[in-house]
């Protein structure tokens, strides 16, 4: 990679989002996976990067696990802490979205509240995606055995069990996981990508 | 921008940072700068954004300004809170290098022990870059004023009036910013972009 000459220059400016997609090709935003826990957001999230990946996008992946390790390292589960944990998420998840790229954002977060004010931070480009499966379906596909611990009480506080989900009001894609298998899923949301995140 | 064919199948893996790499023509990482107000953090980071993106980089700034209204919102300015900001603006320049991108990340960063853990969250690819210029001059270029307020006593704990700023002990590049211009700076800085931040 080398750099255009120097001669060349242009009245400083910030870099925007609109050159960005130009460069990319695709549109930008947050595509906002919510849903019980074993309602499919890893594996889906995971599935698809790697499609769209390959297919050329430039594509993010932002998931619990990784901003509990760090953005979110401070914090606890209490619900202030819950909902401090998603507005980071929503956040990063931003920031990803406004340079250019297209993020995969999975999260329970159980709370419409906290799902409205992602959308709010992401702006344009949010798209709230709903995974739907019933408690008994997604306790089968446990292989962690978090369910039975819930039940059990060993895990206090567990969304679907001990603690509510508030189903997406006015959500812009709901995927009943229930019914589709995930090969069927990723292929609706790459159609769903490609429809909704195309160069302008 | 169209997918490939699904029948094109590959074990679901999670895509690496070197297929990033590949995809990009260009290696991933941070570029920390740190200095005292006024010492050229903003300046340089957007007139480096932008050479960098005209030469065809995935490149994205990260600055006090976006992190203190987005996920800083919570903190104040005391000690404790300054070295959260600082840790989660790390953590999110390291969200945004672990995508494939160059990361220009421009804060005061007066702690060491601060620009430390912003090295570990990084790993890899972190650049502790030093912009170098004594209070005095980085006071008369100050167009906000704001080192008067601070020597006037109306801002408190301001670095390099009132608050200390730590030197790096070893960072991996030093820049004069009281003798270098902009221009030469900018130059310079893109140079060791193209040496370290090649594909491999």
């Amino acid at each position: 990679m080398t750099t255009k000459s120097s001669n060349i220059t242009r009245n400083a400016h910030l870099v925007t989002l609109a050159e960005r997609v130009d460069r990319n090709g695709h549109g930008a935003g947050v595509l906002w996976f919510t849903g019980l826990p074993g309602s499919g957001k890893s594996t889906i999230t995971e599935k698809l990067e790697l499609r769209l990946f390959d297919a050329g996008y430039q594509v993010s992946v932002v998931d619990n696990a990784t901003v509990r390790k760090g953005l979110s390292f401070d914090l606890g589960f209490s619900h202030d802490d819950r909902t401090e944990n998603i507005r980071r998420a929503g956040e990063a998840s931003a920031l990803l979205a406004r340079a250019g790229r297209i993020v995969l954002s999975g999260f329970i977060s159980p709370y419409q509240s906290d799902r409205d004010n992602a959308r709010k931070a992401i702006g344009d480009g949010f798209h709230e995606v709903y995974l739907s499966a019933n408690a008994d379906v997604c306790a089968e596909r446990d292989a962690e055995r978090m369910y039975e611990k819930a039940n059990a009480g060993i895990i206090p506080e567990f969304t679907g069990v001990s603690a509510p989900y508030e189903k997406p009001q006015s959500p812009e894609l709901v995927i009943d996981t229930e019914t589709l298998a995930v090969d069927e899923t990723i292929d609706l949301l790459v159609g769903y990508v490609e429809q909704n995140f195309q160069h302008p």
